[in-house]
């Protein structure tokens, strides 16, 4: 097992990061307060791991409450079956939030979290890759809007983060490469080592090799953790993490969350990010090619599917770093190199916009 | 105009307290970071002095969302709505919301605040007595649930407080009355030197004599931000301020949030707290009756309305200061002295509840 913090002040916790970890109780109840635990999961991950970590948390006064499984669930009105349970059965202010699943199910945790009783502790144990690498670490909690993505929630850190690399043996294919698009965009927003890396041991991660995917997994917190430590709530430089999200979130939203995971919305969605970068002169043509031949090597599309470019433009313009009427955008000046810019050009988005999306 | 200052470090705001403050826009542009502004008020306020406000805030992109008027709307709901209009309105993250109204305004515009892409600035223009010499300052926001009061929220502090007492013209009667309930509550908890001004000069407070008001607001916020400062996040010593509210929240559950006002619960409520005081031998019957004296004088009704008591015990079970089981309640050691525990002997609070709930 390895372990990394998140250096956090008052609000600091730990990563493990290793094989069966799943439900281990002195790496839990450390973190928990009092003796009520709510673990939240959803219908695919619960008949597969749901036992084990309750036989973890056995001194506990455990309840599971299992939430249908999609991106199309992450609502407001879905929210408040956690709370219309919490309070069911009368969970109090000592209670601690278990999340057990996807990104889904530990964003609306930790915002269930964040908001029960005004602030109760949460753990996190993710079982997807994508959830592993990115969204259990840093305290985004949120729901989405049917007007855009994320656009209700709170920065509310976990006590804890337990990530078992065995819940990736469940996972389908195709959201493993979905989980391969976050671990590529570090390599392209700051560590082009672990994008030479990447490049070399793409096969061994689609393999399920476990020192490859631990490798992965682990570097990947590593550098969510380092952004995160410098700039908790987003104020500059946490806006690096979300390269191809604008253009990936526009495409989910337009999509009504079905139909695309989030990594491949991410993934051609970095695509058109490079392609901007490109036009403008600052990415060299050969390194938009290489993250292309790496996108592609992951089974990761380059292309979104048809959608009309007008409402993809008003779903962008919704975008949480949409500041004073200019779209903020996270560009490329290399691989290794990213910048958070309003300044590059309309007309030079409108090209990107119309070689991708249908007039 | 006086200014009390909250110290909280980086989350401190003032509270300014006078007349004509109203849309004063040198005490609120300093807090407006950028263009958009989103007032968010009720059908009651929003025709007396939205437009004043308005005046105030010329410079900038002003839009106002009135909500209906009334602690039954203070749901998830209704939340949603003031979501549906700000991305509607294409609000980004450098708006700032302004709560103007009361109690259930500030609740519900600064849980928005802190929810609107993970957390946008508020002020707070509270226009009832309740609001401001209570529910504006300290930072407790939320919406209720049907199993009970203020159950989803946040910890969030505004960026200032702007109390023009002038609004309290309008104010009817009842609604000044409620007020004073929490007035009366910092004397009883904290201010004995504040609970012998009241009883010399509730009446002058009832005339609406303009400077004995200002008194109490200014002793009013004295006191909340004394205790807030000393524990922002309700670890301990500010659940004090909750005196009477256990029963109160119960008895305004009880009856769906409409019927009677907040404050009238909480001095039933209080009553009630000093009720179970007398019993455990806590607290003299003769504070009891100055406690009486002053409600009554202050035209708050000591006895609750006829509801059954099954039903209220229930809800008291889910309060948020429910820990392990154990219910702890505000009780009274002497006027100015309040103790939070959960020592006071179940068959003390069955006589106390058998006395004012039906079997």
């Amino acid at each position: 097992m390895k372990t990394l913090q998140v250096d956090l002040g008052a609000r600091s916790y730990p990563i493990h990061i290793g094989r069966r970890l799943l439900g281990s109780e002195p790496l839990l109840s450390p973190h928990i307060v009092g003796p009520q635990v709510m673990i939240v999961s959803n219908e695919t991950i619960a008949p597969l791991y749901l036992d084990k970590v309750l036989a973890g948390l056995g001194k506990y006064q455990c309840h599971a409450h299992v939430l249908p499984d999609g991106e199309q669930y992450k609502t407001l009105d879905v929210l408040k079956t956690i709370f219309d349970e919490l309070l069911g059965r009368r969970f109090d202010r000592t209670a601690t939030l278990v999340a057990l699943g996807g990104g889904v199910i530990g964003d609306m945790t930790g915002f269930a979290a964040a908001c029960f009783q005004r602030g109760v502790p949460f753990l996190q144990i993710p079982t997807t890759l994508l959830a592993q690498v990115d969204s259990s670490v840093g305290g985004k909690t949120g729901v989405n809007h049917p007007l855009g993505k994320n656009m209700i929630g709170a920065f509310y850190q976990p006590r804890c983060v337990v990530i078992d690399t065995d819940t990736l043996s469940t996972l389908d294919d195709r959201q493993l490469r979905a989980g391969l698009a976050e671990v590529i965009k570090y390599g392209i927003i700051r560590d082009p080592a672990l994008f030479t890396w990447l490049e070399h041991n793409i096969g061994s991660l689609l393999a399920r090799d476990a020192s490859a995917l631990a490798h992965a997994i682990e570097q990947s917190c590593r550098n969510k953790a380092e952004v995160v430590v410098l700039d908790e709530r987003e104020g500059g430089l946490r806006a690096i993490l979300n390269l191809g999200h604008t253009f990936g979130h526009a495409i989910e939203t337009a999509m009504d969350y079905q139909g695309w995971l989030h990594g491949e919305a991410v993934a051609a969605g970095m695509y058109m990010a490079a392609d901007l970068s490109v036009r403008l002169g600052w990415l060299a043509a050969s390194d938009q090619k290489r993250i292309a031949a790496l996108l592609e090597k992951a089974g990761l599309p380059l292309v979104p599917p048809p959608l009309p470019r007008d409402r993809i433009i008003e779903l962008m313009a919704v975008d949480k770093k949409v500041q004073q009427g200019r779209l903020r955008l996270v560009l490329l000046k290399g691989i290794g190199e990213a910048v958070v810019t309003a300044d590059y050009g309309a007309d030079h988005l409108r090209a990107t916009l119309a070689t991708y999306f249908e007039a």
